[in-house]
């Protein structure tokens, strides 16, 4: 009876077929089940505690952070449900070269979908603090989206082993563009905004833990394979998400609210981009 | 010879048979078919009277307005067109636990897909009429956009009753924090930028016609399937999207016309989301 | 062995079968990858280029226009490659009434997708060269966007022929907003801003070379197959992008570099788009 489906599927249960799969190797797999359900759990945490202390910001420059430190959580918990449904999770056949080629392999391609969305918004975080300008901000986001995008593409890629690491290196390349301008632009920026000391700790813990991501994914199942449990990989990232986004996202909204009138003082990032500040100055 | 070509299907072949069933299932039913031309009819009737309206615009809020209201039956003459060409619906099979489990069930998926670009829009034009700041009209978007991707996330998902709901769940939060900021927080702006009367007729008209898409998708095919008849949802849909897009642009596109004075004596978008309004003060 | 594969194919050699059969005929044919490689080295050289002349730029805007430019051939590097690893290409089988209809054809479906992101940086980088208000840029951006959004839409579709040609046709009327912006609205903001004489030249170029894609479109295997060789439409397409995208961000970014003052003495993006600029005068 299996035969006879197969031998003649409807779209639909074709449809069912690409993801059953992933699924299934989740819900069986326990370590791997958890390091998802730790993030939705602790995302969830990260969004109540963040509204709670968001309440009483009246600066406008520190009410957008809180805004832009919310939204990391929220695509947060979206991110890993979608993994846990299944929805943007899959077995793929590794091409050949690959150490694992020839069997499906675990792919969680949903993580680099989603980093698209909340790195931008972890970066727009940090460029307020650091009271830097639009151009600034706008080369940063635009590399750290153009990095995601390139990862994305090579998770996806299953034709060329040569490929993958290509598009590795393209998304690396972009990667270091974003750490330039973090350790090589911003710092002056908020040390002019009075920023400097919180900047230099969250600068640190940024770029420091967002080295993990290639490493991991270079001793991992997708790259090298030197490391081929589907569980320890994905904990390897969440653990990587839980310090990079919400223990960040949770020490950059507690100080701004701490220091409201610090925040408030610094250069405008729309000002800046304009010629309004030089208009006003006349 | 169907059974060869299935039983030795191309990568060809195959996607072609991803559209295919759905698409008939479109050109059969009357109801269906109708519900997806009348929107595609009278969005391309709201394109030429928007054009119309606005040739005279003048003043630089208004015409950012204009392009905003403008934008909603653009996206939906595209996305209709998508529907009814079977790119953006699928026959999908519901998971365990569904009323309609185990028969390909019809999904205009490409709707919530497409909601992500056209409901932007409409908050575009309520917050530039409200007058209100960067950063609240930065909070509403993303919101709005998190509603809409979790609330195709749940229509995709395949695998797990439970997690359709959850993410059904994530949207109407994303949704009540988007209903606040336009019931809490615009009516204020508004009433200090003197649009008070007309943004509250559009804000309820908006909150209410938008508290009808999750209800429609709570009793529809894709929730508990009170509702079974594919045509009867997507007329609902289609109903619902030609009061809260088209009627309501054309209320605000007509009253920005009439009230250009108005809408240009407002505060900033822009300078009130940045420093140099102060500066300028000084 | 063949036929029990296909029998009961895994979700995961049914996902690297979409890839397969596009890739092997990029390698297979020389004229095609040649296409694809030549774009590929020279993006890579535009971007090694444009960081080098970029590298003293002090003006704000200048700086902002440098991005700009950067991400053209940073976009179709990734965009390129993306092709040549199969990720982006598919073979289709047209529908009904097209001339070469039940054959696969190749379609490169991913340079709709990655012109969704070149091309607003290229009028991003001639609106601020032109000193255009927030409004034209969000209008012209706007309309590209769907310019190439339902262009991918008409590539994708296999259920109707004339389907097809109905989002061909939505597609040229949002170029024809982005053509008539930079025609009839921008040049009189570039004489006004002291750089109408470059702005001249590039916008001829963009406006005569982006007529080609959908002329290429039109005669090519998607449209009427009036040429059916897939490296000739390739290659068509590359040249075009070659000229418009390198070519044309090489000559942007060469003026910016040697006019910083004439392109920082222009107006303010921003600053037109808010009321800060007549708060400031006051």
């Amino acid at each position: 009876m299996i035969e006879t489906a197969l031998a003649d599927p409807t779209v639909a249960e074709f449809t069912q077929l690409l993801q059953t799969d992933a699924y299934e190797m989740i819900q069986e797999d326990t370590l791997l089940s958890s390091s998802l359900w730790a993030n939705v759990a602790l995302a969830g945490l990260s969004i109540l505690t963040f509204v709670y202390l968001g309440r009483d910001l009246k600066n406008t420059r520190a009410k957008l952070i809180w805004v832009a430190v919310l939204l990391v959580p929220l695509v947060s918990v979206s991110s890993y449900s979608s993994l846990l449904s299944g929805l943007t999770v899959d077995m793929i056949m590794l091409p050949d070269g690959h150490p694992l080629a020839g069997e499906p392999q675990f792919s969680s391609w949903g993580r680099y979908l989603t980093w698209t969305l909340s790195t931008p918004a972890i970066l727009v975080g940090l460029g307020l603090l650091a009271g830097t300008d639009f151009t600034k901000l706008f080369a940063a986001v635009t590399m750290d989206i153009a990095m995601c995008v390139t990862g994305l593409a090579a998770a996806l890629i299953t034709q060329s082993y040569l490929l993958r690491w290509v598009f590795f290196g393209i998304s690396c390349a972009f990667f270091l563009v974003v750490v330039y301008i973090l350790l090589a632009e911003w710092p002056a920026d908020a040390a002019a905004a009075g920023t400097g000391e919180i900047f230099g700790t969250l600068k640190l813990l940024t770029v420091v833990l967002w080295f993990g991501y290639p490493i991991v994914w270079a001793v991992g199942i997708e790259g090298l394979a030197l490391i081929e449990s589907a569980g320890v990989i994905s904990w390897a990232y969440s653990a990587l998400d839980i310090l990079a986004k919400y223990v960040f996202a949770f020490l950059l909204l507690n100080w701004v609210r701490n220091n409201q009138d610090v925040v408030g003082a610094g250069p405008s990032l729309l000002g800046s981009g304009s010629d309004s500040a030089a208009a006003a100055a006349d």
